[in-house]
C-alpha cells in the first residue's frame, strides 16, 4: 500500500540538557514520511514559506517520498522552539509561529487520490475531515491528535474519529479524550467513537495496542536520549509504514508494526532533527528490532 | 530452594478513591510470604505485637509458610497509615507508627539458617548484614531497600550490597542511589556495586532487569486497580519464589520470574490487603502468565 500523510513541515529550535540546535528540520509529515519510507512509499501534504530551501529538501529526496502535494506558500515555514529538562518526558514550549502553516488548507494532489492508507497528522479535525472527503476509498484511515483540538473543537473531533480505523494518541490525550482515568476503560471508550485499534504512546514507558487484543510493548532502554522530538512521529511513519509494505492488518502484523514503531522511535532520540534517521540503513533497523525481541521474550510455562 | 524472609509485618489502614480499610494485613514481609508460598516454601522473619491475633496469624496458616521466626513482642504492632489520589502511581503517608517494628533484631531460628535464598526486605542495612552473618553462605541473596536507607546510610547499605545478587528498586531509588537519571547508566553503576541482577520496578509501567543481558516487561494492564499497597512485596514474592522453586538463576529463568513476579502483583493490586491473595488459586496464576505472554508476544521478522 502507499502513505498518504498530511501534517506539518517545520523548523524547530530544541534545547536538551546536552546540546541546542536551531532551525533545524522538523514537523510531524517530516518525521513520518523519512520513517515510512523505509518500507513504502508516502505521498505528503503539507505546506512550507518562501525560507524553505533545497537545502532542507534534501532530506525528502532520494527516498520513496513523493513531494507533489508540498505546497509553498509566500511567508515564513512553520516554527516551533522548545527546550526539555533532563526528565526527557516534558518539555516547555518556547515560541510556536505558525506562519504559513495558519493558513494551510490540504490540497490532495490528483495523484495522491488512490492512496491506500492515510495518515492524518495533528491539525484541525475539520481539516483531516476535509482530506478524507478529497481521496477515494483507503483501506486504512489513521490518525493522530492533540489536547488542543481535544479541549477547542470536540464535536468536530468527534465526527472525524466515526471515520477513522487507527487513532494514535499519547496516555494524557486518550484520558481527555475519554474522561476516564483508567487507560483500559478510557480505552474501550474511545474505541466505541470509532476506531477499531488504539495506539497509546507512552513515551519511555513504551506502547500499549488495544483493539480485538492488547499488545504492550516497552520503549527501547537508550544510554543516551539525545531529543525526544519527533519520536512520536517517527514512530507512526515506522508503524504505519511497515502495516502499508505488508498490506493486511490482522493482529500479528499490527504487533509487529509496534514494535517496529518503537524501533524507528529509538534511532530518532539518538541525536538533533532527523539527523540519525537520516542516516539510517534498513540493516541497523531490522538488527534492533531483533534486539526487541531478545529484550521482550520470555519462554511459556 | 526454600527462602528466608526478613521484613516487616504490620497493619495498614490504606484509603483510595475506591474506599477505606482499616488495620488490615500488611507490611513487606506478609505480601511477600503468601506470593511466594505458592512455590516454594517460607521461613519468616519479622516481630508482631501483642496485638496481633490469632485472626491475622490465619493468613500464614495452611500455606507454606513457616512462623518459627515470627516473634512477639510487648507492645503495638507497626502500623502505616496511607491515602493514594486517582493516580495510583503516588500516595501520601499519613502516618508510620514503628511501634514494636523500632527494637526490631532479626534473630534468625536455627531451623532456617540453611535456606537456599534470603531476602533481605527493606530493614536498616545494618540489620541486613546482621541477618546475612547469621546465616550459611545462601546460593542467592536478593534486597530491597528504599530512599529513607539510602540517603540516611549511604555507607551501611554499600556493605550490604557488596553481598547481594539481586536488588530490586523502584526507578527514583535507582537514580538515587546511583547518582545518574538515565535507567541504564544507573543500573550500570549500580551492578558495579556487588548486586549482578537489578530489577527496576516502575509500577504501571511495568519492570525492567538489568543483567548479562536486559529483559523489560509491562504491568498488566487491569481495568479496576483498586489498592496499589504492597504490590512492590507481592513482586518480590513471585518473582524470587518462582526463582526458588525453578532452582536456578538461569537468564530464562529470570526472565520468566519476572513475569510471575508481575502477575502475582496484578492480582495483588484488585482488592486491599492480601485479600486477593488469599484467595488466588495456582490455576488462576497459570492462565494469567499466559495472558502475558499473549499481551506481549510478537513474531520475529
Amino acid at each position: 500500500m502507499s502513505i498518504l500523510v498530511v501534517g506539518s513541515v517545520a523548523y524547530d529550535t530544541v534545547e536538551t540538557p546536552f546540546g541546542k540546535a536551531e532551525r533545524v528540520l522538523g514537523g510531524s509529515a517530516s518525521f513520518f514520511s523519512v520513517a515510512a519510507s523505509f518500507f513504502t512509499s508516502v505521498n505528503l501534504v503539507g505546506v512550507v514559506g518562501n525560507d524553505f530551501g533545497e537545502k532542507q529538501l534534501a532530506a525528502f529526496r532520494g527516498r520513496n517520498i513523493d513531494l507533489s502535494g508540498l505546497e509553498r506558500m509566500d511567508g515564513q515555514t512553520f516554527h516551533w522552539q522548545g527546550k526539555y529538562s533532563y526528565d526527557l518526558n516534558s518539555r516547555d514550549t518556547i515560541c510556536t509561529d505558525l506562519n504559513v502553516f495558519e493558513f494551510f488548507k490540504p490540497k490532495i494532489p490528483e495523484s495522491y487520490r488512490k492512496s491506500e492508507l492515510v495518515f492524518l497528522g495533528n491539525i484541525d479535525p475539520v481539516l483531516q475531515l476535509d482530506v478524507l472527503e478529497q481521496v477515494q476509498k483507503p483501506q486504512v484511515v489513521a490518525c493522530d491528535t492533540m489536547n488542543f483540538w481535544i479541549q477547542g473543537k470536540p464535536k468536530e473531533l468527534r465526527r472525524t474519529l466515526e471515520k477513522v480505523d487507527v487513532l494514535l494518541v499519547n496516555d494524557a490525550e486518550l484520558r481527555q479524550l475519554s474522561g476516564e482515568w483508567n487507560v483500559i476503560k478510557a480505552a474501550r471508550a474511545v474505541r466505541a467513537m470509532g476506531p477499531k485499534t488504539l495506539v497509546v504512546k507512552k513515551g519511555e514507558h513504551g506502547v500499549l495496542m488495544v483493539g480485538e487484543e492488547s499488545f504492550a510493548a516497552p520503549a527501547y532502554p537508550l544510554e543516551a536520549v539525545f531529543d525526544p522530538t519527533g519520536a512520536g512521529d517517527t514512530f507512526a511513519g515506522g508503524f504505519l509504514g511497515y502495516l502499508a509494505a505488508a498490506g493486511n492488518a490482522k493482529d500479528e502484523t499490527l504487533r509487529r508494526a509496534v514494535i517496529m514503531g518503537s524501533t524507528l522511535a529509538s534511532f530518532c532520540v539518538e541525536a538533533f532533527s532527523l539527523d540519525r534517521l537520516l542516516k539510517l540503513t534498513r540493516k541497523e533497523i531490522d538488527d534492533r528490532f531483533r534486539l526487541f525481541k531478545r529484550l521482550t521474550h520470555f519462554e511459556d510455562i
